[in-house]
């Protein structure tokens, strides 16, 4: 018998033209569930390993019969709405290992966009290769193999089939716009991004899976993925952080507390608290920066990678 | 009897599970109107200070026969067009106070857009406050209390309820174009933005509610809140003027005619006109600068906030 | 008789509400096609010079003979699907002259998009000027004299017109998605951009039409008309090229293969393969800079414009 399970989630499926679960949307994620819900899991699913099935009438029935009992009560309303033409996933992962299919990559990143995990706190390992390219579009996500027909299809009939992206990850805001946030533009947030309550992404912000703020913050810029930000800060308009996937070196960068990063600004290292990088200048991680007090004082002239622990440094230049 | 009424307008609202009105869309907002249309407003809706109603049939039945009197002629396309489905307001305001509902927050937006009101010409004290954050979807404006419940509904339906905003300002183009203008991507200009005839906003532009172009303008580069660029300028792709609530400081940054903010450059005081900052430079207030004149002499060392009265110097380094 | 004829298609053409044509979808182009096909096409639509027609049902007929005898089959799937709603077209150019009409410039951007012609290989001449600056919507293309009357209708049917764009470009993916590519923000594709098997084009990435890169890249700056990035290169996010049409110079801007333009960084000058542009900094083509050889030793200070083809600098600074 199982002990402790990590995650698991019903949710909505869509497949492609050969049948194939192309994507998933868990509109209630859950992470450590107590072992009665557990075992009541393994049961209907049959599963004895992380995995997925795809409900039929008869699971359907007696995970309603649980809902009954008192539990699952989160997803009540999903189960009271469902119709004939939704696939409904049911994925549950006993511990947090590498994803394996899209069912469980797409529940990996519910888990970080609902704040259940923190970026760089679970297991996405091979997580880019599982993910498939997909047109996500006004009709829902479509595999590209299907694409070419379904435009044809649409502008014959007089309609248009509108594609808002081709991209391995939708966007968040589809799946969860969770509580005290601002996104001015959701095509920049990321499924699997983290966004702290507080947190405003303006036009020009973006933010990668796997990354996001903590907390309060004023987002303008490009927080690449694996990268934090600490609350109350502000990155300004079109500034950069490095990340690890592209240009970037092999250590996170991250932003401290409190810090400013400067509009048309960039850091290639981890800022500490209380930091303030000037508007329009780059510090990547071998750069020499003179660094000044609160008095505007010379304090040291340093490598940008050296200073990481320095806080309140009150202007980079 | 009042004398003069600063504006209105009859607009089509959009409601919350509340009831609540959370956004109103106005096709042809009125700047100034004569003397007998404020009398004969007074009269249908019995309003005596500034102020909204929603319209009843009876309402409806008086302004239709105002309008086969000859009145508010510009609102004719409206009321042939109603339907039952339809909320309809009518936003009167007597004076250009800071607004105080929904409606007229949306009003003033629309003033500006309409290039009824310049930007930083009206009082928008507070309009910050009122306005509701909400979910700018493919199926209209839905309030963040509605949005979980509603995304269920689509999926559930085989449907997909897109997400383009979470905001507190929609996407100007999809309550105003006006004439003569292009915007490669229409999330990137919000309700209150004036852009001038012969302006071009390209996909990396990006213009704030009051801010805006006085005329002609190629803008590849960020307009931020309370901003004005006059005519003839040009703003190179990511380059940033400096805003009052994010960053910048308390005066406000304008550019003047005939300017070139080359691209991934940005400023941080008012520009006078005919001046050249050079592709990459950020000239925050404090800068030092080189001024050069039209022969690449030195001019003058000086700091940026001491040249704003300054132009045509050709090229800041 | 014609010996050869450059390029044809049909098409789904929209109209105005003046019944003009104002975009045409091109499912299949054909570039080159054999003496066969071209003295069909002729017979069908008795065009005897570069031109287009609308297709009527007697036409519709005789293209379908056309099929059952073998011949124009990748236009098979679009006369299987023809509905009464469609305008179809047949454009036939027979050479690659200045595009006249708006059926012959979107056939040129289909063209280079199905990566049939690269990049300053054909006849743009005059194509700004032949398209109509127009509202794409998520109801199709929409000639602005008749978008304030659909967006009054679509809200009093409580429903909205959504307004990607204002523009004579449309997206890019809402008419082809070449193979093996990702487009996070389709948004910031134009028709007539080359988009090369392997490219990712990231949500800070552009590309206009008439420009893009020839194999895999990364690409998350900014890439303006006519410049073309060779296989093997990244544009770091915000990166900057000059283009022709606006800031830069009459020469065209490059980018060699396997070079590296860092975040927030730009040029405006040809740059040779395996050059690496440090994040943040903008080397116009003036710009004095230090050229540093892999052991970072000075090899030559130079004017950017006069280094192009240098190849193997590894740090411009």
């Amino acid at each position: 018998m199982i002990d402790s399970v990590h995650s698991y989630a019903f949710g909505l499926g869509t497949k492609n033209s050969e049948g194939e679960i192309i994507e998933v949307y868990y509109p209630k994620p859950q992470i450590h569930p107590s072992k009665t819900e557990i075992q009541r899991l393994m049961e209907i699913s049959n599963l004895e390993d992380t995995g997925f099935i795809e409900l039929s009438d008869k699971h359907i029935a007696r995970v309603r019969s649980s809902i009954e009992e008192g539990m699952f009560s989160d997803h009540t309303e999903i189960f009271e709405r469902i119709s004939q033409k939704a696939t409904i996933v049911l994925m549950v992962q006993i511990a947090d290992s590498s994803p394996k299919s899209i069912p469980e990559a797409f529940l990996k990143l519910h888990l970080l966009s609902h704040r259940l995990a923190k970026p760089n706190s679970i297991n996405l390992d091979g997580l880019f290769g599982i993910l498939k390219n997909l047109a996500w579009t006004n009709q829902g996500p479509i595999d590209l193999m299907d694409l070419p027909l379904r435009q044809l299809e649409a502008r014959t009939n007089g309609n248009l089939l509108s594609i808002q992206s081709v991209d391995k990850f939708p966007q968040m805001a589809n799946y969860i716009v969770p509580s005290g946030v601002r996104i001015a533009d959701t095509s920049r947030v990321r499924l699997g991004a983290y966004i702290g309550s507080g947190t405003t992404i303006m036009h020009e912000g973006f933010v990668n899976f796997n990354a996001g703020t903590l907390g309060p913050a004023m987002i303008e810029g490009r927080i690449s993925a694996g990268v934090i930000v600490s609350k109350g800060s502000d990155l300004g308009g079109s500034s950069s952080t490095m990340g690890t996937l592209s240009g970037g070196g092999t250590e996170l960068v991250s932003v401290g507390e409190n810090c400013l990063i400067g509009a048309n600004a960039g850091i290639g290292f981890p800022l500490a608290d209380g930091c303030t990088v000037e508007a329009g200048l780059y510090v990547t991680a071998g750069t020499k920066i003179n660094m000044l007090n609160e008095n505007g004082d010379l304090v040291q002239i340093a490598k940008a990678k050296d200073i990481r622990f320095i806080k309140n440094l009150t202007r980079l230049k």
